[in-house]
């Protein structure tokens, strides 16, 4: 398993393309994204848990019913979100999307990211979807125009592609997201459109997009708000040529493995890029009771606004480490924690058996002043493993969303 | 019942004092408070639900196991937590203090607040106890030396007092309380040391403290951390003389009243006085399906980090309030929300049947200029009513926590 240049263009059979269509004024930011299949895929989606959703949520759902889709469009700049004729909008899109590229109108899936409330007219995509689709292509710019066409605080873009064979087949998966706040465990305004060329069942494939958005995106955490767009969703298009995929099988499990390895990826990416963050900080927690408890663990941790504080400080305040473990409601023996920082620059042991143990400050700050910090939490009671993503909390995070709608 | 002086010393039969006893090496700040009755009182106390708990909490609840008390005694600048020796430290301060007034050393509230996994040492209250027992006095300037002991990063003193009538005797609750960050519903770093000159059976006044509580400090929010030290604590030594309150009768209630009157008092000055904060935002749900639902979206609202970060830009993004909402778990209809922000500058109704409407941006700016914002949300589902407590993230929090251990 390797990765690879290309985002979601590098599985066979993809184009993609990204313009300025007018949503947004400043006319030098890509507002559109569109992503295609030459052949009709396998797809599948999993939407945001807030009971605040985006009008295209609704569509989408629809358009996926059947297991199907040939193409992703997605606009930033305006979420159509909390708006009377938002559904009217999004239905509308993938009208003109379908006459444009010649497809069903129900095999689109439809996305929009960015203010909530705001009317979103249906006119710039109407001007401007001819344009989008006669500009599709298959090289590395194709799927940048793409992954900036979904981006709004994003200070870079999140792309990936990963190569690996299955049944003597090269096979790809790539990927774009966009994500830097409002995002919380259990999806983000997050958006991730994944492109596979991988033969597999659309019920497979839900299947699998579903385990690894659990071990990834709802593993990653910003702000703690959950947004009402997330939408990660995924086409597979076959032309790999693998025998496709339709039980729990070995080939299924190597997709499986590479699917995670493409969303923890990004998700990564996502935390790093989170708003205002300086670093990314990854809660390891090994040895929970059960893998849920591992998992209340590691999200309590890169939650806190102490200890995300404490971290944009370089502080080793591993007290508020315990205190977030105390408060998850995960089953932890708190005389059992053994806690440690590690970064490219070291490993240091801070606590055991749940009390402080003296360490050296220095040490401390030269490992915390890296931009990757690992925060290590063995609770010593069973087998459970889990790793959440976070970031630290900044005075930019705050700039940033004190005044987001100007 | 009207607001009066004296806080903790406003009852009959209270005493008050706080000094430097050399637990903080900063000599200019008191750092150890102390809080007496004449009598021994009728006592009761909750507390943080963190599985990490200070070592002081132990004491207090063994000590408290008759339900009686006769003085609080709480150090500041360091929250004995995490410490191999916590409870011997906590009980042994009890020994000092209870030779020093003559009294029982069972009946003791012991409490710490500070840094975490820091050793505290016995010295400091051995060297000064005699000293701040000698010094104890019933005036204003009393209450305020013990308030000052208690505070951390507080930046104002927060104390209140009643006085109301009960079986034609007038009576009095006073307190003072710390709290500025770790404070999250169901507690918080904070400390609450309540007393009252109303007769009333240990387990009658344990009944009113739990339900006050948990209409004010459980509905607060400064940071979504709950502390390790949290303590609420009461004594009540009978000397205004009114009938024993030992069921829920008329004067129950009527005590029950003034007792939320000054923890609602209380809880708004800890969110104004939050971390950082600029502003205090109450978040007032109307009409949710019961009175659970309508907690939980007040309490999502006041804890989320991009409504708070919009609130201090004074930005009308009602689009997060909803965001909040439709994420707090409550069982709630996104189509019938309403809602409004208020302050003393006047009302607005931004978002009618969950969609936004027009609004002048100018008048939202002045009501979001204003220092105390009410987000005024109507379920239109039900009778449940509930308001919670919060404040705006600002850059002073990130930068108060960026490095809080030097």
């Amino acid at each position: 398993m390797e990765f690879v240049e290309n985002g979601v263009v590098a599985p066979k059979g993809f184009k993609a393309n990204g313009i300025h269509a007018g949503i947004r004024s400043n006319k030098s930011k890509i507002d559109l994204a569109l992503i295609t299949s030459d052949v009709k895929a396998s797809a599948a989606a999993v939407y945001t848990s807030n009971l605040v959703k985006g009008a295209p949520i609704y569509v989408t759902k629809n358009n996926l019913a059947d297991g199907y889709a040939q193409a992703m469009i997605c606009n930033s700049g305006n979420a159509n979100t909390c708006n009377k004729n938002g559904i009217e909008i999004a239905s509308e899109t993938c009208k003109i999307l379908a006459k444009s590229l010649n497809i069903n109108e129900n095999d689109i899936i439809v996305a929009s990211t960015g203010v909530i409330g705001l009317p979103l007219s249906i006119e710039p995509f109407k001007a401007h979807m001819d344009e989008i689709v006669s500009g599709l292509g298959n090289t590395k710019m194709h799927s940048d125009l793409a992954c900036q066409g979904i981006m709004t605080t994003d200070t870079r873009k999140k792309e990936v592609a990963v190569k690996f064979t299955l049944d003597n087949k090269e096979c790809y998966i790539g990927a774009i997201t966009k994500g830097s706040g409002m995002i919380h465990p259990n999806m983000a305004t997050m958006l991730c459109f994944i492109t596979t060329d991988v033969s597999i069942s659309p019920k497979m494939l839900e299947k699998a997009l579903k385990e690894s958005v659990n071990d990834s995106f709802n593993m990653l955490s910003v702000d703690g708000d959950t947004s009402t767009n997330d939408t990660c969703s995924i086409m597979a298009n076959g032309l790999a040529g693998n025998k496709t995929i339709a039980k729990e099988n070995d080939d299924y499990y190597t997709f499986l493995e590479a699917l995670k390895l493409v969303n923890i990826t990004l998700a990564k990416e996502m935390a790093k890029d989170g708003e205002g963050a300086t670093k990314l900080i990854i809660a390891e927690v090994k040895n929970a009771k059960t893998v849920n408890d591992a998992k209340l663990v590691a999200k309590s941790v890169i939650c806190s606004s102490l200890l995300k504080s404490a971290m944009f400080g370089a502080d080793a305040n591993w007290g508020r480490v315990l205190c977030a473990i105390g408060y998850s409601k995960a089953d932890v023996d708190v005389l059992k924690v053994d806690m440690a920082f590690a970064s490219k620059k070291g490993y240091l042991k801070v606590c055991e058996n749940g009390y402080g143990i003296p360490f050296s400050e220095e040490l401390a700050k030269e490992i915390l002043l890296e931009d990757e910090i690992t925060i290590k939490i063995n609770l010593n009671d069973g087998k459970g493993e889990a790793s959440a993503f976070g970031c630290d909390l900044t005075y930019d995070y705050v700039k940033i969303n004190g005044d987001y709608r100007s």
